[in-house]
């Protein structure tokens, strides 16, 4: 208000779609204004968080705002269960109960909301998992755009497996448990009728029984993700900066359907920074690997499962590299920004 | 599609903003359409839900979409955490964890971002539970108005009270925590500039000390509710419902402050279905209603307690009736729709 400070108020800042990317910018914002609001202590960002004082349970929370509801292979019911559920796997845990909450636009048919819930119901049963408690809210035309869900989901950890974003090492084997860019690509045509969608379907689906199947490895798996928002890139990179590791992937070895490929050259962007839901990468101590993948095989969510890349023992900690098809090295940074808004 | 059905097809039916009321057609929407979906187990429904396999533990979610989203008294983000933390409470259950969930309008000012986030977290610690996992969601431009927060919430109930909306018996005394009508009239007020929020504020607090100040009357306290949406008149009708059993209040009793009144006045609204976020109301045993009223009224919280009826020995089950000033009974009905949307 005074003319005696020229450079731009961060007061005046906007939010930008960016800083909900799961990218660069959503750290930012995290670590600069939501942490340290509320306290956040600083370590590595989970996908679930320990409920205090019962440290076999875990916690995990997302808001699901994709637009369309409905696309080929989910809808934001089914997404909504299978991305909770995948989060508090990716900590070790079965799912014990979740809860729902809807925000309705006033003139929302109700046959829309009904296919809406009942998907959602059909997953969680699916998932073998209870929805305990909900809430409801509705507002006026042009103030929600027609359903948001927010699951929130409470699981528990058998104990066998304890991964952490933290926990990777140098020597572990990378292992992705089936093909990215299905579910970003396929939403995003189905919203531009790019008419890539009647050829791909999201993979949505919940992971916790092909994370069991993993139990037998026990303290030998040290990380799991599900790269959904910023996709195999921003996963691949949190788990560098987190536990302070140089990782290296294979660009052969990375499976990216031929659909995907097409839909991502047609759009100019890169299958691995595209949302997948219903896939995961596993570091693993170089001596599991193979147990690891045969187990991950043994599932109908990881049947595909390869081993794409490991840890450096040397190499800058922090950062992600790919080796090429013709054997070059490119870093693969953290997206920085919002490719694929409302993509879950 | 045909000629052959003339009725007003079901699936041509839209949502309405009475459906987030907490009234009837919230009851409707609830009881035909997201419960069977969900497999709602058709009992009472309870302000937080028990976790399966953790009787100590209960959960507890809400969506906040209150406009505007800073008010006298509060804030969406203080809100928030009140709001899940009392659901909490009205179980007899101390809050262990809270999780965040944030839908940000693009182009939001990060200022406003900033206050809300700081203001939930500020409002986290003052009730002593920690924010352990979050998310955030950017949409675009006119998807979202400015920001709506999810709130769930872990509890853990130390055992002493088992308060349930079903356990209401006939001869308890009914006792409210403080005065009604506050929180609605003063976002109303705000939202359309009527005057009266120069006099008034928001009740929004936590009441979990409140409850624990209670925990002396062990199984004595029968029920506790915090009448949000649809106001006490909302509150008295479900337990009523929930517990089978007639229940009457005096007018005279019932602590209305006189701005709430003359706002009420004005806008042709009953202060009985107005929202509240900062009181409760009791059902204990007739003994345990003068040792109840002394507990409450030693919090700051509780300070005005009264006691403002009983549940009838004789009386038409699931109804609420008022004793007016002079004399006369009246019915009071659950609030059909909503009178004042996005409350809270």
């Amino acid at each position: 208000m005074t003319s005696q400070c020229p450079a731009p108020r961060r007061e005046e800042e906007l939010v930008l779609l960016g800083h909900g990317s799961g990218g660069r910018l959503s750290a930012e914002l995290l670590d600069t204004l939501v942490l340290p609001a509320l306290d956040g202590h600083g370590g590595p960002l989970e996908d679930a968080a320990l409920l205090p004082g019962h440290p076999e349970l875990v916690m995990s929370t997302d808001s699901f705002v994709v637009s369309p509801l409905f696309f080929p292979g989910g809808d934001i019911g089914s997404l909504a269960v299978h991305g909770t559920v995948n989060d508090l796997a990716m900590r070790g845990a079965w799912p014990v109960a979740l809860s729902v909450a809807l925000v309705l636009e006033e003139g929302l048919p109700l046959s829309d909301l009904r296919a809406v819930v009942q998907s959602l119901g059909k997953a969680a049963r699916a998932a073998e998992v209870p929805v305990v408690t909900g809430d409801t809210k509705v507002v006026g035309r042009g103030a929600v755009d027609k359903v948001f869900v927010t699951t929130t989901g409470v699981g528990q950890r058998p104990g066998a497996l304890r991964p952490s974003a933290a926990l990777a090492r140098p020597g572990d084997a990378v292992l992705l448990s089936g093909p990215v860019g299905l579910h970003g690509t396929t939403v995003l045509s189905t919203r531009e009728g790019l008419g890539f969608e009647s050829d791909i379907a999201s993979d949505t689906r919940p992971l916790h029984r092909l994370v069991r199947a993993l139990e037998p490895l026990g303290r030998h798996l040290h990380t799991l993700r599900d790269p959904t928002r910023g996709g195999l890139a921003a996963a691949l990179n949190e788990i560098a900066r987190d536990a302070s590791v140089a990782v290296e992937i294979e660009e052969s070895a990375v499976p990216v359907p031929q659909q995907v490929a097409a839909a991502c050259d047609l759009l100019g962007l890169d299958p691995l920074v595209v949302a997948n839901e219903g896939c995961l990468v596993a570091f693993v101590a170089p001596g599991a690997a193979d147990a690891a993948l045969d187990a991950m095989r043994s599932t109908p969510e990881g049947r595909q499962a390869v081993r794409i890349g490991e840890v450096l023992a040397h190499g800058p900690r922090g950062r992600v590299t790919l080796r090429t098809l013709v054997g070059a090295r490119r870093i693969v940074d953290m997206p920085l920004g919002e490719q694929l808004p409302r993509i879950c």
